[in-house]
């Protein structure tokens, strides 16, 4: 077997064997194939895409390549839930106590963040004392205790994920749909859950802002969690503006307590209710919208956020007592019109700037800064009206410069639906 | 500027710049641009091509990679030729003593072969003393004296070409129509001649079997030469079936001595008085035909060959005293019929076998050995026919059992059309 003529086969879009895809991916991971056969082999992938049974393969290779989550020592139904992560998007924080709150086990392993979007570990940080980094058994325990974590990824689960993305980011082959679906599910299916619900974001905030591409990444990835025997639904949802109002780590975490407690914006709640639906109804929880309702108007949601994040080590009343970002100031509309589009990267550009957000790697997150977004599309605003309210270490004209030049005004314009699609 | 974004350009078929370029392919020779980056490079060109401009960069800084043959002192027009390689090709052998005689200076550099193609240099080390390895000095001196010298590529001719061949013999990269007529050309233009003819088989006996393909390559190296301020001419010629009765080295160098003293196979013989008619109008001579028939029945041409040789340290004497291969014997007929087609890689897949050529880059070459091929496209056989004749140290039946199935006979065929278009 010869790594070229894998290489060949798939660059004229011939079928292999898993065999084949063993020796190349396996050999890949033990460094017997080379870099540069590899970053060949994904560019061909790239433009010729994979076979449904090929992509199959490729994802038991890379689940096989490391340690698994094993959830069955828990009671009853395990999900999970996964967002493709856009501005603001802060949606892990809520559905996951949520769906505790509801008597359903939610094991869930995130990422950090980097360019415009926010990971969920970096926002979960800002809380002092958390962390993120537990054993298997401490998650585990937590878990049976409380129904709900959230922890950095297992630096052992899916180590072909974690070579493969580094090599895609350098060699231009990121944004290929089996590779993007194989990464997310490889890492899904690892971490143990029987149900999968998948948040697949469209629109200028997101890695796709094609809603027909996206739609093909969510049947990609709803096919592969069906191939493995588990539940998966997609919701395809709107990434067209920042979700919510705050974006930046402290901002957010606080605007999912507000969510969590019944007073969170209305574009959120909505999202963070659906997404908790189609876990609730894939874990055979009847009439879940009615136990959500219950859930938040109790407490009892709100209280699994505090009991989870302490048993991570976190304190929710340290989090309460922490400054605000030293200086808070309006970026104002300079003219009159109904916002009819934003430059959703832009905004989440603009929190980076401030720092709550990494343009590389090893860059540090200041908790504290950020970006309050005041008007939706559709919204009618004239000059003077706030349309952000920024967070800062100091006044950044340049951050200022580009939240006003990210809202579009026209003449009229129909805000976007939430929900664009569920995809089983 | 950075690799990833110039590898992103080129997948979305953009144009880069000039320096985008440079610095991309001087910073892979110079190993700060590491292979795995080039090689998805690679792959992106094998599926959106360049544009003519980027091409022409390419051969630029391909060509400024490292040294040029000055060849300005010589006097008058110098010509240089170059063919894509096939079974039985020993064109240049003919050519250049013909051309020479003819009072055209040919300066050419050849290469070793590899698989089913033989190479030129490799044939002319089966003359006892040849030496391919000279000085620029040397190469000149011989040129000035006989108007002809063969010798191997100069190590630092091109050698971002020799890093870039590499990378794509593993990578799968190696059919790509810009990247094969940037290797080829920019080799022929540091070899500093003034006027180029360039031989592109076409069929199953060369590397291209679509004759469209051929076409296309053919004018990507015209457009190349025409762009550096170079007379270049394309012939397509067919590769359908073996060129010639002889493949092997030895045999093909006794063919090229017949066929300078004019008692060459026919089909060989035309193929050598076009590129020859060719190469003399590009260098301005008169009635180039005649001057050809001429070289030919006077001994000139064939003296020029025994001249050069000498001038390289190989004896012509010493040639004709070699022995024959050890056993040589007939593969015949099993069964009546018109010869319809070769399979004539497995021709010079055969050739191999017996010694003729390389399977890998180290393998040695024997020169006695190879094949004389004694029937063509449209010759009627019966039983008992010799359809070859092998020339080996034992015999081979899985040789002989190659040849066999190398043949496809059926009811009528017309012969090929050996000269299939010029493109200038």
């Amino acid at each position: 077997m010869r790594a070229v003529d894998i290489i060949e086969k798939t660059r004229n879009h011939e079928e292999l064997s898993e065999a084949e895809l063993r020796f190349f991916l396996s050999g890949y991971l033990e460094q017997t194939i080379p870099d540069y056969q590899m970053s060949a082999w994904l560019m061909a992938v790239y433009f010729q895409g994979l076979s449904k049974t090929n992509l199959m393969h490729l994802v038991q290779i890379m689940v096989d390549s490391g340690d698994r989550l094993d959830l069955s020592s828990l009671p009853g139904i395990k999900v999970d839930k996964h967002s493709t992560g856009g501005v603001g998007d802060k949606t892990s924080l809520v559905v996951g106590p949520l769906v505790a709150a509801c008597g359903v086990t939610i094991a869930k392993m995130s990422g950090r963040g980097l360019g415009h979007t926010g990971g969920t570990i970096d926002k979960l940080e800002s809380i002092p004392g958390y962390q993120s980094e537990v054993t298997s058994e401490a998650f585990l325990s937590i878990l049976r205790q409380h129904q709900v974590a959230i922890v950095g990824q297992s630096p052992n689960l899916v180590p072909l994920d974690k070579d493969l993305y580094g090599l895609r980011d350098v060699t231009a082959t990121v944004p290929s749909i089996p590779l993007i679906a194989a990464s997310i599910m490889s890492k899904k299916l690892a971490s143990g859950a029987d149900k999968i619900v998948l948040d697949v974001k469209v629109g200028n905030g997101s890695f796709m802002d094609d809603v027909d591409q996206a739609r093909v990444l969510a049947q990609t990835m709803v096919d592969i969690g069906h191939s493995f025997g588990k539940t998966t639904i997609a919701v395809l949802t709107d990434m067209s503006q920042p979700l919510g109002q705050a974006v930046g780590n402290q901002l957010e975490v606080q605007e999912a307590i507000d969510t969590l407690q019944g007073r969170g914006p209305r574009d959120f709640t909505e999202l963070c209710t659906q997404a908790a639906i189609h876990l609730l109804e894939a874990a055979g929880v009847d009439h879940p919208e009615q136990a959500i309702q219950e859930a938040i108007s109790s407490g009892r949601a709100y209280q699994k956020f505090v009991d989870f994040i302490q048993a991570q080590g976190g304190s929710i009343s340290a989090f309460e007592k922490l400054p605000s970002a030293p200086v808070i100031y309006p970026v104002t509309s300079d003219t009159a019109g109904v916002v009819t589009a934003f430059k959703t990267k832009d905004v989440g550009h603009a929190a980076m700037l401030l720092g709550a957000g990494r343009a590389t790697k090893q860059a540090t997150i200041d908790p504290l800064v950020g970006i309050k977004v005041k008007v939706s599309i559709g919204d009618a605003v004239k000059p003077g009206d706030v349309l952000f309210e920024v967070y800062a270490q100091e006044q950044r004209d340049d951050v200022t410069q580009i939240l006003k030049e990210s809202i579009m005004l026209g003449d009229n314009a129909t805000p976007p639906q939430l929900i664009i699609d569920v995809i089983r």
